[in-house]
Formats: C-alpha cells, structure tokens, sequence
C-alpha cells in the first residue's frame, strides 16, 4: 500500500513527531510505501486566494497546489497527525484543506449530487489535545471533532475513515502514559492496513 | 458598546461581505463604535511559528498579534463572520485564533484550573454554508460547528456566545432568500445588542 502521511506541528521535539515516526516506522515494518509531508517543515502556504481560485477555475491549478494533489492521488492512505488546537485543525492544516482539496479535485457538483473524487482511498486521523478525554466525551467534543474531520472533510470527497484516534492530556502525560499512546498508534496501523 | 467584527473572506464581492455591511450599519445605527477586521484586506499571517511562541514565552509578544490583541481587550463585543469551509473555519481565521488568543493573554492555567482571561465580553458567529440547514441539523454537524467554535473557543477564554446564525444553500439561493438572511443579521444585532 501506498501512504500519504501529512503532518502539522511547530515542534520537531514534539510528541506528535513521535507520533508521526511511530506510524512511519509500523507502515514501513509492514513493507508499506509512506510518503511525509510535513506541512512547517515545507512552510505550506495555507490562505487560499483569490488567484488561487481564479487560476483553478482557468485550468491552471497553482504548482504548490498540484504537488500536494499528485502525493494526494498516488496514495491509497492518507492519514492526518495533527494536535488539536481550540478544537480543530493547526491553520497550516486547515489551510492545506482548503487549497490541495479543491474542487474538481477532490469532489465536484455531478447530476446526483456531490461526486466524491477520492473514492477509494483509506484515511486515519491521529490526535492529540490537552482537555481530559473524559471531558471532550462527556460535552460532545470528540463527536464534534470527528464529524468536522471524518465526516467533514474524508466522507465528502469519498474517503474512508478507518480510524481516529484522540489522545487526551497530553500535555501533564507521564512517561508511561505516552508510550502506552504509542503503542495503541503502532496496534492501530497494524490493525486498519 | 464598542465592537470588534473579525471577517475573513477572500471575496469583496461575497454574500458574506453583505452580511459584515449589514452587521456594521446595524450596530452604527444603535450608536455603537465598530472596528472591523479583515483578515484577507490586512493579509494576516496564520501560521503559529515556534519564533512566536518563544517570543511570547520572553514576554515579548509580536507586532502584528498584539495589535490584534490590543483591539479584543477594547472590545465588549466580538464578531466572527466567514464561510464555512471543510467544516471549520478558512484558514486565515483559524490562525487568528490559534496566535492571538495566546496563553496569558485569552487564558492561563491557574490553581483551580482554566483562567478564563476574556470574561464580560460577549460573542456572536454569523456563517453561511453550502450544504443546506436541514442536513446540517439531522447530521449534527450543526451542533458540531457551534461546539468547536462557541464551547471550543468563546467559552474557553470566558466570552459569552450570545448568538451563532448558520445560513445553509447560500450559494444557490435566490435573491429573496438573501434578503431574508441579511434581514435576519440585522434583527439579531439589534436583538443581542
């Protein structure tokens, strides 16, 4: 299988780097091809503009834009690492979606309705944020961040969600508590690939 | 009262232009002092860099934040009006949040948890979307949309949501249903206000 890993966080030192290299290095384990973008590390232009739109719209999709698109197309995978912060997606995420999702290549408007382009494509969302998990379940939140990802934005262009992990407390986690979120990531890709 | 309206859309032309004119002249009308922010028109930058966090954590917050910050702390009120995009909020907006809704600035972690740093100041969120109402509304998308915005953002730094509209089939409406949505801004400004 081929896999498109996009990665969002400021921090190489960060947890979600360790994230990231455990889901890497499980794939590559499994004899999965992985791809990373990692999204600060090549300082993604996240504002879509109005020549962006214009350009698209002519038929010239901005170059930036359709690199991303072709990692897009080539993978059968694609999963998000992102933290969760003011629970949704770092701008630079977020401003992935709005550019290299565009319209003609990831849906479009057909006869019955929205066509998902990216039909038959897996995705994965691994999580962190810094609220209890307890809390988030309690007031709604986790279903609230998954229907504004898994639903929002894999479903409507045809991609299925296979997982999403959310990882609470992250922040006051001990030692012995992260490597126990690695471990569940490491299971996690063994399981849904 | 004197209001903020913080307003990110890439089209002066849009529908939700219409909506910031509306919201503005309302509130103008009742006496109240406004100052707009224009995310796009000001071309601010949305990505939280490690630069700012450590300039932050020194003490020494950026320029262009602080000036942001400088206008939430003369705020009673705050207004955010965009288009919902990927189920969230466009990228330029999200990375408003993310860098001027700082820590020691809209909150802190104090001895009986969150400090909630923008309290007496109220919040009104006014949307429109693609998708119609009703599938947000079955879905709960609708609610997911106001739980990672009001709860997620106003309600964590202690602004009171005194309102959030979401106007679904904008971009197939006809001209009376717009009408009708710019009547509704103007009613509900003249109603929380």
């Amino acid at each position: 299988m081929k896999h498109l890993i996009v990665y969002a966080h400021p921090n190489p030192d960060s947890f979600n780097h360790a994230v990231l290299e455990t889901a890497v290095h499980a794939l590559k384990k499994k004899g999965h091809e992985v791809v990373v973008r990692d999204l600060y590390g090549i300082d993604f232009e996240p504002v879509l503009k109005p020549e962006d739109t214009a350009a698209m719209k002519a038929g010239q999709t901005p170059g930036d834009i359709r690199t991303e698109q072709e990692y897009i197309a080539q993978a059968d995978a694609i999963t998000f690492i992102y933290p969760i912060w003011w629970t949704g997606m770092p701008a630079i995420l977020k401003g992935y979606v709005d550019r290299v999702f565009s319209y003609g290549f990831a849906y479009a408007y057909g006869e019955a309705g929205i066509d998902k382009l990216l039909q038959g494509k897996k995705g994965l969302i691994l999580n962190t944020h810094g609220t209890p998990k307890e809390i988030y379940d309690q007031i709604g939140m986790t279903e609230g961040l998954k229907l504004t990802s898994d639903t929002g934005i894999f479903e409507f262009t045809g991609i299925e969600p296979v997982a999403h992990l959310l990882f609470g407390s992250v922040p006051s986690a001990g030692e012995a508590a992260l490597k126990e979120i690695l471990k569940q990531v490491e299971d996690t890709v063994n399981t849904v690939f």
